[in-house]
């Protein structure tokens, strides 16, 4: 009964079964190799344009080098507070972006709303050069809540962006989550919809370490290159993270295993539902968040259920939880099984 | 016939299988699994102490992360003017130190003598606050011309850097190749020798991707946690990093690998000194360097052959290349055979 | 009738006298003069200390260098969200600290209240090493709404930040309009009420372009004189620097200057009350805040009156501006009249 | 007898008067007021072209904001090993760039020449994303040797810069005195010969505090503002700023002072070498380096001569220092007088 993250599951068999078949011969280094070029190509064709593509072994890795890329040092990045970029990356952002500001703003959810957003730009813009000027939108698709943006919500907010000059990254961390529960195409959620750079992982999704950083404008991709190489991201054995994106996309198996976590989520959603336990927030993806009495998160625990407590600003209306409950979150994964599941809320029951 | 690096290799076997057998069941991510917690304490004990031990991905991230902890940004850092950090890091080390300066220093055979160091310290201590203060002194131990420094050399260099305040750092990215050359322990070629902090390679020995920062006072240690993490270098399915050394140091593995590649190397540097293609420098480990003449070079890369011509400072008295000449650098593994090592000789031979 | 800022006034006589004497015959540079010396030595006699003293040019640079100096990277600073650092800098702590955080909190006033800041304190510690931890409190006195501190309230957050292990740092760019105001010693209203590192502003209360940086421990000291070099800040014809402060502090000219400016602070907000222009905060220091009708405002504007329009979320309960007003920010100096007061006054009644 | 360094003079009477001059009634801060707009278009003018100016309070400031500005953080700037950017700055240029590494040349006198530059520009392109790529050329006119480079020469290298890619800077804290020694116009002596940003020196010269980024391509300008700010050296009370600059360069005072300093430098020289102390440089500007026997030195200290001893390997061929000599630096300025000249030199004959 691990729910603790989608992390704490371990390598899908094809993946490791790719590495292996990698490991023939010499490659060179660095990148040079011939597996990583067809999956540099294979991703832009994916995402149905002629995109570059850095591969690095971490997703903090991606978004602090996406943001520091498109954004300069006295730049603001708006995202929502609890975003990840804000709160679990130790200021990686700040790190590579030479001293970046990222401005948390409101929203239920993890979600931005294009009022907020707005607003924020007026208060971020102009009093030059005083005031750190807002220059980059990042959106976390799935969010931290769980929650997705549709499609025209994200063509609303980059509109937005765009009108003012910003930048627009995602951070898609769990972009295949939210993809199959929308049912569209990989270009429809990220650059038709207006988004610049992603951040593309496959980690969480089943490969061992492998996220890639995608630039959809070639043209604003070249230095990309020195900034990943002197973060040390430039991994030498080059061709095994490439094969973990090979067998990550191959048949489809992205949004199989996707699904798969999102079924597991759904089910979880719906059971605990059913005794009393309604998800807080829309369950979009793989991410379940209940409150639990005391008394059930003790059981829980002691029965070996793993999954972290969270506090947040981002309760629906109003909101709170009472003295010692616990908001819960659950993560499921390609390799949660219904027995799982289902024993997990079977004991929420007592 | 690849001896472009070791890092063109593949994985080891072993490290594969035990990357395979990590992958079982969940396990909490960033380090917080039991196997990266096992060997975290192995590789203190390999070096006899209580050491602090980080886990990353890259040699480069490594280094630069190492010589961020112990040298402020307004420090120093003397190496040898060809060393892989000042050379092929894309800044790193000054990106990770936050504009540090990495003083190349002179050396036959990419070694640093006690006087050109302490040289070299006179000229960068004082004229506070002008001048960028000599705060650290980093070897490579394999140098980037295949040399060794012997434990004696080691100390002596790292006594007059400590006796002048400056920290000690280690790129081991080949520690294995000069450690069963010397036929010494970790620790002799390490703390004891005065070394505080140690880049401990085992990709370019057999493993996928992974390397460990070793600090040698743990007291020293504490805040390397946020800097890997903001350096994106903290893996989410770390225990696979971990499983990576579990194999490379179990039943001595990495010893022996490390003594087949130096094997090979010598077997190289002998069979071609048989046919006039004596080495530049000593063979001290797995890179050979030979002058080829242009013709050579040409029938060799007919042939199929890969490695890199490099250009050289360090060359020993006197020596120049004569037009045409290149300088060639074979680089052998665990994975070179005699039969690649037999061939690429007999075409220098035409 | 400028109240736009108290740097748009310009320097005090006598301080301008002071440089001129100071320009006889030749002067060590870079802070090795003996008037520098000297001075260095008076402010921290001011202080009752042994403190050590690092004068620059900038409010930014003081504050920046400071933060930087008592926040790691990874840290974060709790301060006010309308801090001058958090939203006037450009950037500038984030980029001396390597990429540290501000993290803006609420308070009525621009002030922070203990409560906010220990429920913040809880929110930025632990979770290590994925989140930014909780380093430094940054308090300004006089704030940004023209209130202080009393030496009770410095005290009780000092006391909560040094209980959590942060630093304690203080913007004084108008520390001398605060002190008046308190009626306290400079060593009450800094180091004795738990101040560690305090930002010492000679520039808005009359100099030509001197802070200072007073670090209470001065055991702590040391690197800042490379930090303040390499920051670009290390003036060379340090002497004049010195003698700006010599001059400010002279026969307490800087207590007189602050107590007129004061003054007129209060004649302003006495006369706009009675116009039933009430201010917005108290006026603690030479800062008025009041809401004028557009109307108003366009009456002041036309006949010359210079004034910042701001935006604040740190009003009073509750309190809103109806569409078209103003909050307008008034700011007095040593170089206000009485006259102008009047005649500013005079005007708003139309 | 103060030959320590041209900032060890005081301020030019003429500069004084202005700043005095210029504390009349209210201007706006940080750059709003009209003199400063004057100013900047003053420089421009003097520069015969529409370039965006910047002031700021130090050299070391001014330098290392307009290399950032023209080279990316993995960038290298090639410069003369013994260039006051690469040795007396603590860093500054590696701070503000973050990371960039400065590369030190060889050549006699503190000059560069092109033939070195090229070679410097083949070692150091190609090898990406390894390798730090030569991203500018930086200058200094006058060297710190006290030579200075023509014309021609400047052609010379920047074309081959630009040819390479490479930006040019020049740092020219003491641009004046190389001015009137080569009697060209302040245009040919810098962009026409090919330089892209300056760093304009008034201090040394005989202002307080006062240095000009001057960018001679406007459009390349704009984010130079929050630079400038976030580097805490946007001065508010910024009328003083440019008011020194105001009477620097009003009357070619500023062509009289480094006329004058020359001419110091001249007569120093000649009497040196009448009494067998030939210069070791080329005396150019205001700077005489000449060897002293320890007996001299000694002499010369007791009589309370104030002058630096400095260390160079860029003497001219082969010379090298007898044990005990002293390599002495002598620096005129404004303000030295035929007297201290004169017994200066009378001390050395004993």
């Amino acid at each position: 009964m691990n729910f603790a993250s989608d992390n704490t599951a371990g390598v899908a068999p094809a993946v490791l079964d790719a590495i292996a078949r990698a490991n023939r011969g010499f490659a060179l280094g660095y990148g040079g190799d011939e597996l990583t070029r067809a999956v540099e190509r294979r991703i832009a064709a994916l995402f149905e344009r002629d995109a570059a593509v850095f591969l690095v072994s971490t997703g903090t890795a991606a978004n602090a080098l996406a943001l520091a890329h498109v954004v300069p040092p006295w730049g603001g990045v708006l995202c929502h507070a609890e975003a990840h970029i804000a709160t679990d990356e130790c200021g990686a952002p700040e790190f590579y972006g030479g001293g970046i500001k990222l401005i948390g703003l409101d929203g239920v959810g993890c979600k931005l709303s294009v009022a907020t957003l707005s607003a924020a730009i007026d208060r971020h813009t102009g009093h030059r050069p005083h005031a750190v000027q807002a220059a980059a939108l990042s959106l976390s698709q799935v969010t931290e809540a769980g929650t997705i943006y549709t499609v025209a919500e994200i063509e609303a907010l980059c509109d937005v962006a765009h009108s003012r000059g910003l930048a627009t990254h995602m951070d898609g961390a769990r972009f295949a989550n939210a993809l199959v529960r929308l049912g569209v195409t990989p270009a429809d959620m990220s650059w038709k919809a207006g988004i610049d750079i992603l951040s593309f992982g496959a980690t969480k999704g089943g490969a061992l370490a492998a996220e890639a950083i995608v630039i959809f404008d070639p043209a604003r991709a070249d230095t990309m290159h020195e900034r990943r190489k002197r973060g040390g991201h430039l991994v030498s054995k080059h061709r095994f993270l490439a094969a973990q994106f090979d067998a990550y996309l191959a048949d489809d198996n992205w949004l199989a295993w996707a699904r798969h976590a999102n079924r597991m989520a759904d089910r979880l959603a719906d059971r605990l539902a059913g005794r009393g336990l309604t998800p807080v927030w829309p369950v979009d993806a793989n991410l379940v968040f209940v409150v639990l009495p005391a008394e059930t998160h003790a059981r829980l625990s002691a029965a070996g259920a793993a999954y972290y407590a969270r506090r947040s600003a981002s309760l629906p209306g109003g909101m709170a939880l009472a003295p010692g409950d616990v908001l819960a979150r659950l993560v499921t994964s390609f390799a949660t099984t219904e027995t799982e599941v289902d024993r997990f809320t079977e004991i929420t029951s007592g």
